[in-house]
């Protein structure tokens, strides 16, 4: 048993709270909004964030106080947006336990800087390496919540705290595999949006399973090379954190890059889809992000660069797939 | 403008043709139904097998005659189902021109031999390897017939035999990308049954995405693996005829072996299951295939060791993920 808090209350941090939970851990909750906090803890219930889940277990509990919060805590479990991630940790800075592991289970590259989560955390909290450990795999929450069968990827450089948060998370239901390529896993999470947005404008345009496997195939593959260039393990593209959690994202209309890229396939532009969805989703900045990133690393991104087209230059899905596959015969 | 001729006029076989002769070629339809050869050659309709497509294109005939069909053939296309090809190829056998390239759209593995198609088309034929060519990828018929973007693999261990084929089927819609690695694309083909089948299974007994996903991206490492100890090359795995089939086939509720899987995981027995789909799925023979390949390249296949005990024990989904996944933690 060990005691764990998470910060951040949102469908996925309280979804990763009730494995923990399960798994037999003490949980502490922390989340801003009062109501949240005074759910969790009076009524095992987080109404706002996640009401699918009636009853939340026993051994999960909720503060509003950041010190009470991470006091006794040996994990600590970082579940906030990615892009406010950097300004909400700084108040935990001084916090921290100075043993604590610190779990990431944020997705994203922090708009401005273009840097991963990891840097952004560690930046943020002043935590040596071998400290931080990041989740990321096809990871649902809805799914996940209803404890259906579901794997993940658990990296740290340090493996004794790989291990150790796996298994903390690790119970009939949810199954960690551990990694020591943390900038694999990083990668993956947040490159793989621009994908998830190309297979939806093709969704929405009305093709089928052909279509979104060619994209996912190719889009794989050019993550692959990227990360390869940027000194990650090309297996973590190839496994749950990978391919994996490329399969879910791009498998399930409730994704929001998913959507955001269907309401371009069906012709609104990129204004119009960001008004329909209250707000631009994550693999927007992030196609840029791409482009950026291959031009410096000297890959070749022809999705990113085709969907950056489409994001820039409103051109169609057609347009784009045009682009994207050219009429010259090639090795694959 | 190159004359082809395709034996069989099933879906995939037509999709197939229609999608040479939209490319430009001159394509003669072989299949022993009269009533098929008819529809084609006098109303461009194949009734039996693609009633979708409502005209097949101009420049696309068909005979009953075996020796007639393939006379003036440069490029041969056998479209046959995979149980049925050696017996159907013998009566081609002394009729096939000299130079012609024979290419295989078929997938499977043949029950008894456990030789792959390319094994059974050359001996059947008595084809040198040179003029061999493997056509593999996210291809669901339905939707290459309705001329949605899509992509495969064309592959020989001759490389002007593969773009001679390719660019004779490469269209405004259909993109062939080449490839060297023909052992590679036939294993991706068939052994990705078993993993359909899985994933039928767990779709049946009610689990989303996280649990589709998982399976998937475990079922190719495992099928990598294997691959790579039969001397095929990774990447075809990570590639369109790999990793892209295998999403395609996975999502999609049309794949024989996904349904057959999917009867599996509401309950029904193999027994029941067969009798419901008119016939036992490709991935239930495939799957002890498996098996007996790991065991013989010394290569773990607990998937398809679980999905054996599914078929021949009825062992439920539970048990099968159970199995698969153990309790143990261990690194990806």
């Amino acid at each position: 048993m060990t005691n764990v808090t998470v910060l951040g209350a949102g469908a996925w941090g309280t979804t990763f709270g009730q494995v923990l939970a399960d798994a037999g851990n003490d949980v502490t909750m922390w989340a801003i909004e009062p109501e949240i906090v005074e759910g969790i803890r009076d009524h095992h219930h987080n109404g706002v964030r996640l009401p699918s889940v009636e009853q939340l277990p026993a051994n999960m509990t909720a503060t509003g106080d950041r010190a009470e919060a991470v006091r006794d805590a040996e994990i600590i479990v970082v579940a906030i947006a990615a892009q406010a991630a950097r300004r909400a940790l700084a108040d935990f800075r001084d916090l921290i336990p100075e043993r604590a592991i610190v779990v990431s289970l944020m997705k994203g590259i922090e708009r401005g800087t273009n840097k991963r989560m990891d840097e952004v955390v560690r930046e943020a909290l002043d935590l040596p390496e071998n400290r931080f450990v990041a989740v990321s795999g096809p990871n649902l929450s809805k799914e996940i919540a209803a404890r259906e069968p579901s794997a993940t990827v658990v990296a740290s450089t340090n493996p004794y705290a790989a291990a150790k948060v796996a298994n903390a998370c690790s119970t009939s239901y949810f199954h960690p595999f551990t990694s020591t390529d943390v900038i694999g896993l990083e990668m993956c999470g947040s490159l793989k949006n621009v994908v998830a947005l190309a297979v939806g404008m093709a969704r929405g345009a009305g093709y089928g399973e052909n279509t979104a496997a060619m994209i996912e195939t190719r889009g794989l593959a050019e993550l692959t090379a990227l990360g390869k260039a940027a000194g990650a393990d090309p297996k973590t593209f190839a496994g749950l954190a990978g391919v994996g959690d490329l399969i879910a994202t791009c498998g399930s209309p409730l994704s929001r890059n998913y959507t955001f890229g269907a309401n371009l396939g069906k012709g609104l532009t990129v204004e119009e889809a960001t008004r329909v969805s209250n707000g631009v989703a994550e693999g927007v900045p992030t196609t840029d992000a791409v482009v950026a990133l291959g031009d410096q690393l000297h890959v070749p991104t022809p999705l990113a660069f085709a969907m950056s087209h489409v994001l820039h230059e409103g051109i169609s899905c057609e347009q784009m797939l045009g682009e994207l596959f050219g009429t010259e015969i090639t090795a694959e």
